[in-house]
């Protein structure tokens, strides 16, 4: 890895300039600020320690026909689909997960590794409904669906394309997963992500993949990750369970993800609730290892809280910023590759509100350095809609969050040095050759023109200039390269398995 | 200081989710987090050296009468206006501020120190301009100023009322002053900020602190803060200069503060801008040392920097977070009070990008640990307006800053387990003991129902909930007790004295 210092010379920073300016691809946000660490060695041990005896004491359950029994065999007590784990064993079982995963996608230049204090982001997941053009709140379609993989193709901020951008209701439910992998495929050359909700959704996930990168690359590299979430408290569910295991066998990232309604799903603890995230992660990933050892597993981590008065979840809410920061302090302790959420919003529609919502949540994940953030595009009500504009605006939010977290330059000093002689008290710097040739940061989209001048350009507000941008971005969508033959095995495959799904050659 | 653990006991912890559930006032954010420093020491003492030699080669103007003069009596190189400052003679002088500024309120349970990991807030500053409830743009008025002082004092994530909430346009200028000091003497107990436009300003701004707190008192404590901008870039002006030294003299804080437009007063370089606003803060406090040694001074720090393409000042951007970090971390190794500015934003409505620069702007000074921020409420257009609907949505975002900077409870993790080990796994923890009398954080303003309720409940964005709070709150708005002889000592001091300025007694 280049040095802080290095990075900062003449090329790279006419290269950086040249890719805020334009919508040049950003590969992995490297952070160059060190991870913020809350919590003293003593109560982050602590933490952890609560973690290990939820699973000595409580345990977690693994409801599924296999999973119990291969539990036993490596030594849990078990106990119906009950698994207490001892610590040792757990960290024995997790010592072969690897701590650096690269997601190999079919553009070998779109290929990303996710490891130490680097990020990775990908658009909203799951959203039923579409808040569409004309500001009518729809049920998402295929169509939809299309337009937000190849916004993220386009997002020069996102470099994982999928999961379930938009989950297309006009598409039998058995059908669907064809789409949600084939479509990034077809319509991107940025890694993807697998659909989880069946068997043979997970087993067409890795078909399509091995059509696309071949068998033999598939098996023994990475090119695929797939969420896997926990049914929290305390719960691995048989359908998350069958898919980790097809994943794992076929050498693909499962990303094991508590999924944290904090006073529902936890106990109203901000510890507690981290202590269970660890809990269910870390046996979530050990599992993946009994599947197959050195499989890639990345540590989930969902953290919201809800609302007592309402039972409605929060989120830009306070805790799970805490929560964020002390999960990520022990999982970069353990040496573990982990993925979280923002920037995420409860608001329905994109106000205000979900602009304080986005950039709140953020903080904790930022600060403790997670590797993928999911959800960090598009999402209004809580993940039940996404948003054409704040899509595109969010995009622009997190290319801030690339100038942020950089150390700033020391190498021109001299020459700042020089130029504040030359100046002096009272003069202005905008002619000098040292501004010239440099630039802060220039947003795209967010105004910071007079108020006449937005006035007379028709007083849009942030939501109108991000559906304008949206609406350009699709007109002006190009396909990325793909060579004819493999497009024609991919569309094949789709029709042939949509076919054979439809005739009945599906397994839950 | 009580320790973060001792905080965490029971009947505090139930005062302060009772101070989230109402109206009750919070004093200033006690931060428990530690301070992020994103600098190793060696490039932190460039900073600094960088800012010193700034002062020794450029030299920094005063440009008044007698500051030159007064600088030259203390050993500085004086040449005209211009000040060239070593650094030991700079490190001297500023060695008599006070580390610790006490800000006595009228009401004695308003008054707050600012000092080491504290922070308090301030609404907006300076906005000529009203977003009024009508969603119309319209000039400031008197009665926006007395609705945002009275906005302003039922803030609970306010401490401090004032300055120039809304500047009233329909007072005639001279006379402005006697209503920002005194409408926040009258209609708020907290404490306030004073007028810096001319001498008259600041000199009636303490005869009125004067008559409210008593001479002597005012001679020996500290109850109004000001503020004193820096024409930057290293320009001292006569009219500010005058200003600090009437409450200088007057044993009042002034706030010395750079106002950075990166790019156009200062060289595009983020190191080269903290060098520049620690030079010109530091030449003002050590100035105000100059004139009454101990004399209370606070280090400002205005953070902006400008689009090259349209010269528009940004907010929401990078580089002035990481300014605010870089500045933070060398005044807290000065052991200085530091003021910052946020949350702020260039968005001419309440809209998603107000939402997002708002927040954005955030971090640098609260991970740097500012003890006071001004501009935190309301501001939209980049100060240029205020709004009634930001300002209170702006109050709530401020009370999750308050929860965010808090260390965890550990003290509960018992009764944690224990109510884990009951539910169990795939329960729910509402019902149980420690649920019930523990809660997350709720928000008030922001909305987390469902589409559905938000619908029938009328559609309304943050904007529309933010009017609706604000009109509420002037409506039930009720002035804080005064002594019926000090509101007429008030009263007529403001009518006699608009009397004898109109008349012609006024200081330029």
């Amino acid at each position: 890895m280049d040095s802080p210092t290095s990075r900062r010379g003449g090329a790279a920073n006419r290269r950086e300039a040249l890719a805020r300016r334009g919508n040049v691809q950003r590969s992995v946000l490297q952070n160059e600020l060190p991870a913020y660490s809350i919590l003293d060695d003593e109560r982050s041990d602590r933490v952890l320690e609560l973690a290990f005896t939820i699973l000595e004491t409580v345990g977690i359950e693994f409801r599924h026909p296999e999973a119990p029994g291969r539990w036993r065999s490596v030594g849990a007590d078990v106990e119906g689909a009950r698994v207490r784990i001892k610590r040792d064993l757990l960290l024995k079982l997790i010592e072969t997960v690897p701590s650096e995963i690269t997601l190999n996608a079919r553009n070998p230049e779109r290929t990303i590794t996710l490891c130490g204090p680097r990020t990775a982001f990908s658009g909203s997941y799951g959203a039923p409904h579409v808040l569409d053009f004309d500001n009518v709140r729809k049920s998402s379609t295929l169509e939809h669906l299309q337009n937000f993989t190849k916004l993220a193709h386009q997002a020069k901020t996102i470099q994982i394309n999928g999961g379930v951008l938009a989950e297309p209701q006009d598409v039998d439910v058995r059908l669907r997963h064809l789409h949600l992998v084939g479509e990034p495929l077809l319509l991107s050359d940025k890694p993807y992500m697998g659909a989880v909700t069946s068997r043979t959704a997970a087993n067409d996930t890795v078909r399509l993949s091995q059509l696309v990168f071949g068998e033999e690359f598939v098996d023994t590299n990475t090119v695929v990750g797939s969420l896997i979430n926990c049914n929290t408290p305390l719960v691995w569910d048989e359908a998350m369970i069958n898919a980790l295991e097809i994943y794992s066998r076929a050498n693909q990232a499962v990303i094991c993800t508590p999924f944290i309604m904090g006073g529902a799903s936890s106990p109203v603890s901000t510890v507690g609730a981290c202590a269970m995230i660890i809990a269910e992660a870390l046996t979530g990933m050990a599992y993946s290892q009994i599947i197959r050892k050195g499989a890639p597993a990345i540590f989930g981590c969902v953290a919201q809280t809800i609302s007592m008065k309402s039972g409605a979840p929060l989120q830009g809410s306070p805790e799970p910023v805490l929560m964020n920061l002390i999960v990520g302090q022990i999982v970069r302790k353990l040496g573990l590759v982990w993925r979280a959420s923002g920037l995420w919003s409860t608001a329905k529609v994109p106000d205000m509100q979900a602009g304080y919502e986005s950039i709140m949540s953020t903080w904790g994940y930022m600060l403790g350095q997670a590797n993928w953030i999911i959800h960090a595009a598009g999402m209004v009500e809580g993940g039940l809609a996404i948003s054409y504009s704040k899509f595109v605006q969010d995009v622009e939010q997190i290319d801030i969050l690339y100038e942020i977290f950089k150390q700033p330059r020391f190498d021109d000093l001299d020459e700042v040095l020089e130029t504040l002689i030359k100046v002096g008290p009272g003069g202005h710097f905008l002619g000098e050759a040292h501004t010239r040739k440099n630039a802060f940061y220039i947003p795209e989209l967010s105004d910071a023109n007079s108020y006449e001048q937005w006035r007379d350009e028709g007083r849009r507000d942030a939501h109108q200039v991000g559906l304008d941008r949206a609406r350009k971005q699709l007109d002006e969508y190009q396909a990325p390269w793909i060579d004819d033959g493999l497009k024609d095995s991919i569309t094949d495959f789709m029709a042939r398995r949509s076919r054979e799904i439809l005739s009945g050659d599906f397994e839950q």
